[in-house]
C-alpha cells in the first residue's frame, strides 16, 4: 500500500484556519472566563418551542423529502412578508433564497458575483468569515475602515473618485462584528447611491439587526437600492443549530445562487426550515422571544462596558454597545494586545486580539469582546482579570 | 432608481439547470406515473423513530450551538464503527467528516483535489451532480462506459496507458446511479491498484449500497487501497430532510475540507445530526428499518423488470434490479427515447431519457427509470402506457 498519496489542488496553499478558531480551543478551559467567544447564549435559545415544531413539522404528513434548492416554500414566504416590513416595498417570493446560514449566503455570491481578480471592498476591521470567502474566491481586497457611525462611506467615494471599480462591497450594517458600530442613515443612502452610480453590488450582512436595546437598527441599505443584497439568519434571534440563513436578492441573482446550489448541496433541510417556519410566523411568541434576549444581552452590554471605562478611564476607548453581541476597545497607552494575551489567558480571561481582523494588518492595540454569554458580575470579574494582565504587561 | 443591475461572474454562463430537474417540473401532473424522479420513497422513512430522536436532542441539554465543522462527534463516533466493519480496518475519527448530504463532500472535494484543467474521469452514463460539480470545477472530464460489471476498468487501464494522468475517478460503486450496474469484484481491486500505480484519487460514491435486495454489497472500493476517498448519505436509507452525508478520506484530505467548509457554510445542524446519531446507533431498530426497505424496493424493482421484459421482449435490454434505486434499459429497434418523452406524457407515464447523463452524447435509445414510488401494480400500468407510446412512435 502507497503511503504518499495524491496531491491536493495548489490553490490550498493559501488558505489557513482562521486564528480565532485556533484561539478558541485553548479558551475551552472553565476557570477561564471567555470575552473570545461569539456565540449567542444557549440559555437564551427557546429550546421548547423548538422542540414544539420539530414535533409538529415530524407528525402527519410533514415533509422528509429533498426540498427545493431555494428553501421551503412557507419560509420563503413569512421572509418575504417580514422583510417588505422592513424594506417598505413588496419583495416577491422570487427574490428570497434560504440558505445553509448566510455563511453560504456568503460563499455562493462571492462565486456568483466575483470573477478572479475582481476587487472586493470589505470593512476594517472586518467579518473574518466574508474575507476567507473573498480571499478564496482570488478578489482583490480592499479595506475601508470603520468609525463610530460606521463604514466611512467617504472614504468609499473616494477611492471610486480614484477609478476603483469594486464589484462587490460588503458592509455588517448594524452592530459590527467585530466593531459593534452601525451604519448611519445618511451613509447608508450614500452607499445605495454610489452602488448606483458606479454598478457595484452591495451585500448587507445583517445578522444583528434585530438585537438592538434601546431603539430599532436603521432602516436597511437595502431600502436605498436594489443594488444591495440583504443577508439575514436565524442564528442569532432562535437558534444555530437550525442552519438557516436567507437572502434577499433581484431574481436573476437568486435564480444564479440556486443553480450553484444544485452542485454545492442540492437543497436544505425541510426539517430545520419547517421550524424556523413555524417560529418566525408565531409573531407574538417571537416578540416575547426577542424582548427577552434583546433585555439579557442589554444588561451584559452595559456591565461590560461600564467595567471597561471605570477600570481603564482614557486608557481605553471603546464602543457603546447598543445592540448585537461584541464590544470592540481601543487601548491608547500603546498596550499590544496580542502581546498581552497569553498574560491574560493566566490570569483567566480571554479575549481576541484586534489583529486578527485585519483586513492587511493594524489593530495591534484592539481587542473583541463577546458579552453575549456571561453574567453581569463574571463580566466584571473578566475585566478586573484584563486590569491585572494589562498592569503586568505595562512593567 | 436604476433597473440595469451589475454583472454576474463570466463563468454563470456555462451553467445550466439540470434537465432533469426541468423534466420533474412537468411531471407533478398526478396523471402521469413518474418513472422520472430520483426520490426514496417518503412511506418507507421512519418518521415516528426521527420524531422520538429529534425529541430526546432538543430535550434537556442537547446541543443548539454551532457544531465542529467535521461534525457532531457521536456521529462522526458511529460512522467511524460502521466503516471499520465495512473497510475491514480501524477507521480513526479523524478520517470521517459529516458533510450536508453526500453532494456536499462532492463539491468539497472537487475544490481540494482539483486544479482548473485537471482530469476527472466519470462513469458513462454519469450522476449528474457529480458531473455538475466538476464541470463547474474547470475539470477536464473523459468518460469510461459501463457495462453488467460497472465501470469498464480495462478501458481505463487502457487511457493510463496512453499517458493520461487524471487527478481524480469517480465511480458509484454499487447501484449505479443512473445505470443500475455494480462493480465487480475484480474491478474494485484492480481500480484500487490503478489509483496507487498512477498516483490519483478515486472518489467512490455509495449512496445506495445498503440497498441490497438478494445479497450484500460487495467490499468497498475503499478496502483495496487508501487513495480512495469514500462517501455516504443517510438520505436514502434514513431520510434526505436530515442533510446528513459523510466521508471517509485521509486526514490531510479531511483537514482540507475542513479548511473549505469554514468558508462554504461553518458547519452544519447538530440537531440533524444528533438524530442520525440515534438511528445509525440504534442497531436492531436500523437493520429491521432497512429490511423493510429492502424488501419493498426489491418487490418494485422486480415487479418493474418483468413488466419491461415480458412487454418489450428482445426490443429492450434493461438490468437486473439488484438493488437500489434505478432500472436502466436501452432499446435495440433504433427507439429515440427523447422523441418518445412528449408521446410518453401524454400517454400518463415518465421516465428520463439516457441522453441526460451522457458525460458527452449518446444514449439516444436509453432511459432511467426509479421505481421506488410506485407500488407493483402501478408499475404495471407505467409499463403498459410506456408500450402504447412506443408503439404510436415506431408508426
Amino acid at each position: 500500500m502507497s503511503s504518499t498519496f495524491p496531491s491536493l489542488s495548489a490553490k490550498l496553499a493559501g488558505l489557513q484556519s482562521s486564528a480565532i478558531r485556533d484561539l478558541l480551543k485553548l479558551t475551552a478551559d472553565p476557570r477561564i472566563v471567555s470575552l473570545a467567544g461569539g456565540l449567542p447564549d444557549a440559555e437564551l435559545m427557546p429550546r421548547e418551542r423548538i422542540a414544539a415544531a420539530a414535533a409538529a413539522a415530524l407528525a402527519g404528513s410533514g415533509c422528509l423529502q429533498y426540498t427545493e434548492s431555494p428553501g421551503w416554500g412557507p419560509l420563503r414566504a413569512v421572509l418575504a412578508e417580514r422583510e417588505s416590513a422592513r424594506l417598505g416595498r413588496r419583495v416577491p417570493l422570487s427574490e428570497v433564497f434560504v440558505t445553509h446560514g448566510s455563511q453560504q449566503a456568503l460563499s455562493l455570491l462571492a462565486e456568483v458575483l466575483l470573477d478572479p481578480g475582481a476587487l472586493v471592498v470589505v470593512e476594517d476591521p472586518a467579518y473574518v468569515g466574508a474575507l476567507q470567502v473573498f480571499r478564496a474566491a482570488g478578489a482583490r481586497i480592499v479595506a475601508i475602515p470603520l468609525d463610530a457611525e460606521g463604514m466611512r462611506v467617504d472614504a468609499l467615494r473616494e477611492l471610486l473618485a480614484a477609478g476603483e471599480r469594486p464589484a462587490l462591497v460588503h458592509t455588517v450594517s448594524n452592530f459590527h462584528n467585530p466593531g459593534g458600530v452601525t451604519l448611519a442613515p445618511a451613509r447608508r443612502a450614500e452607499l445605495g447611491q454610489l452602488a448606483e452610480r458606479y454598478g457595484f453590488w452591495v451585500v448587507e450582512d445583517d445578522p444583528y439587526g434585530e438585537l438592538w436595546f434601546d431603539r430599532p437598527s436603521p432602516a436597511p441599505v437595502a431600502s436605498y437600492s436594489r443594488h444591495v443584497i440583504r443577508l439575514g439568519s436565524a442564528s442569532k434571534i432562535i437558534a444555530p443549530t437550525l442552519r438557516v440563513g436567507w437572502m434577499v436578492a433581484p431574481d436573476q441573482v437568486c435564480r444564479a445562487v440556486e443553480l450553484l446550489k444544485q452542485g454545492a448541496d442540492l437543497c436544505g433541510s425541510a426539517l430545520t426550515q419547517q421550524i424556523a417556519t413555524d417560529l418566525l410566523t408565531d409573531e407574538d411568541w417571537l416578540a416575547g422571544h426577542l424582548a427577552r434576549v434583546r433585555d439579557s444581552y442589554g444588561t451584559r452590554a452595559e456591565a461590560l462596558v461600564n467595567a471597561v471605562r471605570a477600570t481603564f478611564g482614557e486608557r481605553v476607548v471603546c464602543t457603546d454597545a447598543a445592540g448585537g453581541m461584541f464590544v470592540w476597545a481601543d487601548f491608547t497607552d500603546g498596550t499590544d494586545t496580542k502581546a498581552m494575551l497569553a498574560g491574560a489567558l493566566a490570569e483567566g480571561v480571554a479575549y481576541v486580539p484586534g489583529s486578527a481582523f485585519a483586513a492587511e494588518d493594524g489593530y495591534q492595540g484592539s481587542m473583541r469582546m463577546c458579552f453575549t454569554t456571561s453574567a453581569p458580575p463574571v463580566l466584571a470579574e473578566a475585566v478586573a482579570r484584563l486590569a491585572r494582565a494589562h498592569a503586568a504587561a505595562a512593567v
